[in-house]
């Protein structure tokens, strides 16, 4: 398909703007988005992406609006006997999205890619986007914090990412190579979005994926990023703690600077409208916009605003 | 623990009278079960021992009243779920259910014996007899019939047994040693009842396993049947039919005449009291009684008389 809008995502934030592309494209299979694989993790045995299954049920309308994450009206019977069995629940896993994670990790044991059982999945929750696991290898995002080494979910979900964040291992990503399916779509691609989602869990193993970032390199298509940070705080999750503990300008600036040389463009808050100048010195246009997503409407509008913009840039 | 009681038993019948047992023992930490794992078959990448998890919530008095299999008061979300992916559920699989079956594949999948998963199960749901499966060991039953041979469960759950039966295969049972908790309870029975489960699906895969067969030819205990068939029907499942295709008179006696050579005693309903000459003529004792257990009550009245009768017959 000529001239596909391609969105990379992580989570809720970045599956609220992926939606919104979604809802915009008067043809949405038009839309490939691209998912961090790098947080899957396995738990009583299944293998659990919760980036992956976050797009995929907010594109297919199933997500529950309340969290972001998970299913709407979800049930927990499954994990309330786990309990029973003695295991403490520390990863809300609901009855419904049990169901994908023990699909999948069939699928994956029979030796099935991730990004076929995915799209597989996406289908037949009528979802006609690409949905596109950045890699069907592994890759462990690990966090350097005071209390030594973590998995990501220890961090992010068990202790509340509550951690000082001293370093970042993305563990297998030298040897993991990006799907196909992702690297036509870049190929293939009018405009590529960054999502507003973390820059160093979230997009950033995605482009720390050689064959990945190399495709965004050689693209013809304008490539526009959505800031995750508004009036210097994160909208969601540790970007920000990151951002600091790393040493970054926990800002909209800071977010630029992160994506220099890759990007052509920013979208910034309107709160931020003071730093319009400072990213534009650094050789990136900016479009200023509300950019917090409360409802659906918001998505479309921020989605419509986004396509715009990088329209513009290729014109430029 | 010297002068255990042990039971062998498959599914919903079988449960029933572990049930009772475990009601009319004064401390049914005597009570040893020893489950049939011959129909345990994968389904979406999950083990599940179907006797086995019936004896479990029976014992923990989990299970569903209604069906006497599965679990009290289940929804089915996951399973519904699974059907939006496309899967035809043929087999019912509750979300509490999917729970157990979770946590048991991940602990195989680590190397820990089905008996110690069992185990440690059985015990988080309060249950102190034990609950052990004949053999750590694979095996398959499999069923010949005119349309060629079926995995047990699709025999018995997918084609609601409505096949004849020319053949049982037992794949694997050559191989399959005995759980050591499985000889030493024998070792160390008082007793031995026969659950009434199918003879051929249910005991007779526990009977066919070399070292368990010798256990019990050595056994001081006593051996007593508690016939499956009333009336010359099968209380439940294809227990008649099994009989009738495999050549055996469709009776208790017929049932009376498999156990020759093994059985001290056993126990047929009150409907079946002519046969009771004919039973003894092999050199089996018989106590009648009824033996349809409707309720709690039943299941208790008749493990009490079965008891009873093992205990005379130890003193003959």
């Amino acid at each position: 398909m000529a001239g596909r809008i391609v969105a990379l995502a992580g989570g809720v934030g970045g599956a609220k703007l992926a939606h919104g592309l979604q809802l915009a494209l008067p043809d949405p299979r038009a839309l490939a988005v691209i998912v961090n694989t790098g947080d899957d993790f396995e738990l009583y045995g299944l293998h659990i992406s919760p980036d992956l299954d976050t797009v995929m049920y907010t594109l297919s309308d199933l997500a529950n609006p309340e969290t972001g994450w998970g299913i709407r009206d979800e049930t927990f019977a499954t994990l309330h006997m786990i309990a029973q069995y003695g295991e403490e629940p520390w990863f809300q896993l609901g009855d419904r999205d049990f169901a994908t994670h023990i699909l999948r990790t069939a699928a994956m044991r029979a030796g099935t890619p991730l990004s076929e059982i995915t799209g597989q999945m996406a289908r037949n929750l009528d979802i006609v986007a690409d949905l596109i696991p950045m890699t069907d290898d592994r890759v462990a995002t690990l966090i350097d914090t005071p209390d030594g080494r973590l998995d990501f979910q220890e961090y992010f979900v068990a202790r509340h990412h509550a951690d000082a964040v001293h370093g970042i291992i993305l563990d297998g990503i030298e040897s993991a190579t990006p799907t196909p399916a992702a690297l036509r779509a870049i190929a293939e691609a009018k405009a590529i979005v960054f999502c507003p989602s973390n820059p160093f869990v979230s997009i950033g193993p995605i482009l720390a994926l050689a064959g990945l970032r190399a495709a965004l390199d050689d693209a013809a298509a304008p490539v526009v990023v959505v800031s995750p940070i508004v009036g210097g705080e994160a909208l969601k999750g540790p970007a920000a703690t990151m951002m600091q503990g790393l040493g970054h300008e926990v800002s909209a600036l800071g977010v630029a600077r992160i994506y220099a040389g890759l990007a052509d463009g920013v979208v910034i808050d309107s709160v931020d409208r003071e730093l319009s100048d400072a990213i534009e010195a650094l050789g990136m246009r900016v479009l200023i916009t509300d950019t917090i997503m409360r409802n659906t409407n918001d998505r479309e509008q921020l989605a419509r605003e986004t396509l715009a913009f990088a329209q513009s840039l290729k014109t430029t």
